[in-house]
């Protein structure tokens, strides 16, 4: 298990850099869980900088894991190891994984969890771990978050490289939702809610390439959109507005308030966008 | 953006130290924000180690994000860069800063969260960051902890000087409440109430040197309170008491519940402190 | 207080690690206090890497936080060094302590927090902190996590060794709970519940290498419960059920649900393990 420089320089982490591990689980940070993932990370590369994304994923929420990670890998360096463990398989037959994409590494189960880097990173690469000396031993049943996916992202943060700890998969597991909205013609585009975060805001799956056109108006619930604001402060009103998001989306919100209730929608509801050439809206 | 280290000297940065820093928001921990901060960070100086001072300053509460960093930030070592990001102005004018200020640096908005340590650090220097080379490109209207004060913490980290960042500046925004109790007259003390922790321990801003006398009574809603006690379990009673708190302030506490509740209080509610010579309580 | 790389080797920590320290508390991640801890290590050790196991240890439950430290800390490598500090009694004659145990260290007031580590690693060593020149100064009543197990953590991690700090003891304060279950007769074991986690799942001390039977049941509240399962999801069904949990020991846990709250126990509660050779559990 032990590293070369030469290798950390071809999997695509700079050679002087410490190599990063970030956490993302289900697991809160109450319980002694965390603990015990930071402590066998650093048994196998006490070199390792691990960095925290969240422990507060909603216990066994797959998209709402998956939305947080596509939302905050890209910020990292390349060679960072992204460690996601939402994972209400552990113990069955539901495969461990490394996806290799972006010039970073995604560690955890085959479950979709890794669903929007697949949609955002094209030419991603899969692993199927199953080699089990990079396993902590005796492997639980029940805690594979530290038993096998922190002490494999630590000897992949040692050099070893992906195919070293499995065969190559194309067959992943995907969630439903997709990163691309199903519908678009004629500038009209069919998105949905693919995550409401804690202040209550709607974040679509619709994304800025998608706009052609400065008059929009965004559908929710028959309920039509059309002030489109490029700051949460620009006014003070209490109406719902449509804001390019920070991670990247089309996001519906509110001023000092929720529009999740405001709307009364859960993740999944559909919005519509529909959009005409400038001055040319009265015929959206 | 590369550093030297003789600027890594000049800049008060012991050579051989990994340099710090510290993120202190209301971000919460749930959501992706703290996450890609780090991530902005990494991308930009790999070599900075990351310590969460808190994530939970209630939303958009500029006074707490004040208290809680000038009761942390001394701890950290020269050359320290404290992030502070409680931003509702995100989008709009308000300047984005770098303060100079006992040998450590401090970046995030102009909306006050940086009073105290003004207060604390009489010979501190503030820049004006504009040099927009040194932001996460495109930077967002909505998340410039993780587009500008993240980017700028880490390039500030590699050495480059504050003063390469932006112009010089004196009038930084302040917030109304300050470190000095306003009124001091014959050894009576008008103070405040500047921060109820989560346990409902009352935080004035009444300091050590202010007293002379060990005789002395706080005076809270016509309460008297002259019980002075020299650590939290000292006795067992249930009234309230005052107490040389761990931040360098008189606090008010009572045993196993919330002096806040108590005395029905809230922030800015006004203290006063009493005292007189030894033997001559009776005339204060 | 400065160090040498051979007292690092004789101290057990390999040579080329940054040392590693946990912090364990129950201060909670909204007030001021961690930060202060971590700035106050840092000072020391800019080297030292810091990791979060837990600050939501219930406030004062000294159980939960033993629990907590045992089931986190042997997946950390040799040298990491575990600053635990659940301290009602802070300021008051209770001694600080050292603790030298599995080739890691543990740091930390004397007041049973460590029981779980003197029950499991008996072979430890216990030192009573007294030279002031490691701590903090002026050391305060009210906050020694920052100003006493903070620097004497950092100062050890920089190879101070553990007897320079004050004499060695054997008299350790301990909690009534212990890891051993005191009954055990012809297979029978008494056992108690020592933690439950923040899921109602209920663990015990009951091991594996007490068990010597297939055939065996567990009574809780008169309740017999012979559904031993191998991992959480392995069937759907409603009922209690037993398993071997990740920190070793025998839990008891219901699916999508708090077994805590269907058994209506606490912590404490008694559970009674029969068991009887293979072909013979009629008779047990």
């Amino acid at each position: 298990v032990t590293a070369k420089g030469e290798d950390l320089k071809t999997t695509g982490r700079g050679g002087n850099h410490l190599p990063v591990i970030t956490l993302l689980t289900d697991f809160g940070t109450v319980d002694y869980f965390v603990g015990a993932v930071k402590g066998a990370i650093l048994s196998v590369n006490p070199q390792a900088v691990i960095a925290d994304i969240t422990h507060e994923v909603p216990p066994q929420d797959l998209e709402a894991a998956a939305f947080t990670l596509l939302a905050s890998y890209a910020t990292f360096p390349p060679g960072t190891i992204h460690v996601a463990v939402v994972d209400p398989g552990v113990g069955s037959k539901r495969r461990p994984l490394i996806v290799s994409a972006g010039k970073q590494f995604f560690v955890g189960p085959d479950n979709g969890i890794f669903t929007y880097i697949y949609d955002r990173e094209s030419s991603h690469q899969t692993f199927h771990v199953t080699a089990e000396k990079y396993f902590r031993h005796p492997a639980s049943t029940t805690f594979h978050g530290r038993d096998i996916f922190a002490p494999v992202a630590a000897s992949l943060s040692k050099g070893v490289k992906p195919k070293a700890f499995g065969p190559s998969i194309t067959d992943e597991v995907r969630l439903e939702t997709s990163l691309t909205p199903v519908g678009q013609k004629d500038g009209r585009v069919e998105g949905r809610i693919i995550h409401i975060d804690r202040f209550g805001n709607c974040i679509t799956n619709i994304t800025r390439d998608l706009l052609n056109d400065e008059h929009a108006t965004l559908l929710v619930r028959e309920k039509p959109i059309d002030n489109f604001r490029s700051f949460y402060g620009e006014n003070s009103g209490s109406e719902l507005f449509a804001i390019w998001g920070s991670a990247g989306f089309l996001e519906i919100a509110v001023n000092g308030g929720s529009a999740a209730l405001t709307l009364g929608v859960k993740r999944g509801e559909a919005v519509i966008l529909t959009q005409s050439r400038k001055g040319a809206k009265e015929s959206a």
